[in-house]
């Protein structure tokens, strides 16, 4: 079968490679039917990330379920599904306390690679989610996305606990950030402050929900938070880059008693023990749990409810893989969609 | 009048003062009944925080209040009353949400001094409770650790969740520490796990309600705490050090989705942006808002229904202060009540 793989930073390219068995009788394998390019596979991609020889890519999916090993129960050949970028056993209490990206038994699904013809599902009952009917063409770009990137925008406004009466600050633009507006502003939020100084993004922003745009960063961004919220600083605040730059003026925006909800996978951040001791604000993030929300999310994007699938803005064949990465790094693109 | 007034690290005397008078409207002055020395004082005594010059120390208090200013409304001369360690006026949305320690008009009290025969504190109306009736010695000294120690074990509990079904770690067995413990068990823990290798306090720490005692630290620390909780790590963890080994010793001890309340101000500590986001706890501390906790526990001290002065182990006249910061620091005692 076709997949992506990446040779060194830089270097993607589509390849012939041997197609998944089921190794666990709780594995399924998918026939993928999209797959996407995200924030994260920049960072290997940019050579921040070390690539080791060469690594297939991708952790977001959906697909149509081809076959299943022996123990799984709940899931059927033919169903329609989407799953998030870490598989889970959804029974062991950290699964239950509703944080499934870190369950006892996760596997990572960017260590299997999705951006392919067809991908190994460990842990299949635990991990996917049925979707009710033929999701339409908008709908299914929607699924796709919240397989990671609108799963992840949700748990850092849940993480920040955006809801009504509050003003929730985001920082970051990209697919996260950006999808973080859309869960805020569902959530009740009164007012969401995008940090963007990118036109369109900031557009894409007001649609999913901003109210505010601020287009300062780092003191000078905190600062104008401030004065929009009478010198208190946001209720809530997404953080969805994960640079030290971005962790700081995140925590800088919150007031105190506030909550950070941090999805950005952090690259070179270290925080000042006293000053998050002074800063007095809750903070909770990590790999989001996807699988928590997924139930909710697939019903919300199977009743036209919200239209998560917009942060596609370049749609490749996943021979043209290469070309999306660069889209992407170049931020041409904010979100890439590959078809199959 | 005579206060306490430290020098140099080591150096504690008990020196004529300028007695405080009324400045702002707002403010009252108290006659102090009864001070301590606290954990944090002991942070310069022992050079690790610079004393610039001659510096009053003390922050904890009950006393009488003796005179207040033209713009006081609810606190009356004569009134027996305890206070936070951080004067607020307990109005701004700050502490209107709860976070007193934040309040955007703050004054902290370490900076006035009550370590002393009489105190200004600023914003009566808003830092000072009322106590009902005549507290008995033994209620006056449990009064005097809600003040501080007993407030921010409260906050510590509070804000790493302690429960009902949950177990709860406590990293630190100063006086916060061991108050922490039983406010994690007032709370309705299931299971309070104290990390003490001090004998004497392991024994006040069940007396407050600890369930288990760890004596292991570190590394072996969090391995023991696991293996207590099957493997998942505590849900709830109360940090009350403020070192790198502390903060460590708690994330590590915490499950995904538990939370660390930390109330140990933080002196060296680094977080690793990395390690925090894939620990994937919550994170709540700082300067505990014991205000908006003060007039429950004073309720509860007043009904005899917890017992927080048992962590005075040392009593001594203001005069020997020098005597009860040297205890304090060789670890002779836990916690030392100044009489006046």
């Amino acid at each position: 079968m076709r997949a992506v793989v990446m040779h060194a930073p830089g270097d993607v390219r589509v390849e012939d490679v041997k197609p998944p068995e089921i190794v666990e009788p709780t594995d399924a394998v998918i026939r993928v039917t999209a797959a996407c390019v995200c924030g994260s596979d920049l960072w290997p991609y940019r050579g921040v990330e070390e690539v080791n020889g060469p690594t297939r890519m991708g952790h977001e999916y959906i697909g149509v379920v081809e076959r299943i090993g022996a123990g799984v129960r709940d899931i059927e050949v033919g169903d329609f599904v989407v799953g998030s970028f870490v598989a889970s056993d959804n029974t062991c209490e950290i699964c239950r306390a509703g944080y499934q990206s870190r369950c006892v038994h996760q596997v990572m699904m960017g260590a299997i690679g999705t951006q392919a013809e067809y991908a190994r599902v460990p842990l299949a009952d635990g991990t996917l989610v049925k979707v009710p009917g033929e999701p339409t063409p908008e709908q299914a770009r929607g699924l796709l996305a919240a397989s990671d990137v609108l799963g992840t925008g949700w748990f850092a406004a849940v993480a920040a606990q955006a809801g009504p009466g509050r003003t929730v600050a985001v920082v970051g633009d990209g697919a996260v950030g950006l999808l973080g507006v859309l869960a805020a502003r569902h959530l009740g939020a009164e007012r969401v402050i995008a940090m963007s100084r990118h036109a369109d993004r900031q557009a894409l922003a007001r649609r999913f929900g901003a109210t505010d745009i601020v287009e300062e960063r780092g003191e000078e961004g905190v600062a104008r938070i401030k004065e929009l919220t009478g010198g208190y600083g946001a209720h809530s605040t997404i953080e969805a880059v994960g640079t030290q730059e971005s962790m700081q003026q995140a925590i800088g925006a919150t007031r105190p008693g506030g909550h950070v909800g941090y999805v950005g996978v952090a690259h070179g951040v270290e925080l000042d023990g006293l000053e998050l001791f002074f800063a007095t604000v809750n903070l909770l993030g990590g790999p989001a749990p996807v699988r928590r929300f997924l139930p909710e999310l697939v019903d919300l994007i199977m009743a036209d409810r919200i239209d998560p699938g917009a942060v596609f803005d370049l749609t490749l064949p996943l021979e043209e893989a290469a070309e999306g990465y660069r889209a992407m790094d170049e931020r041409r693109a904010t979100k890439v969609l590959l078809t199959l």
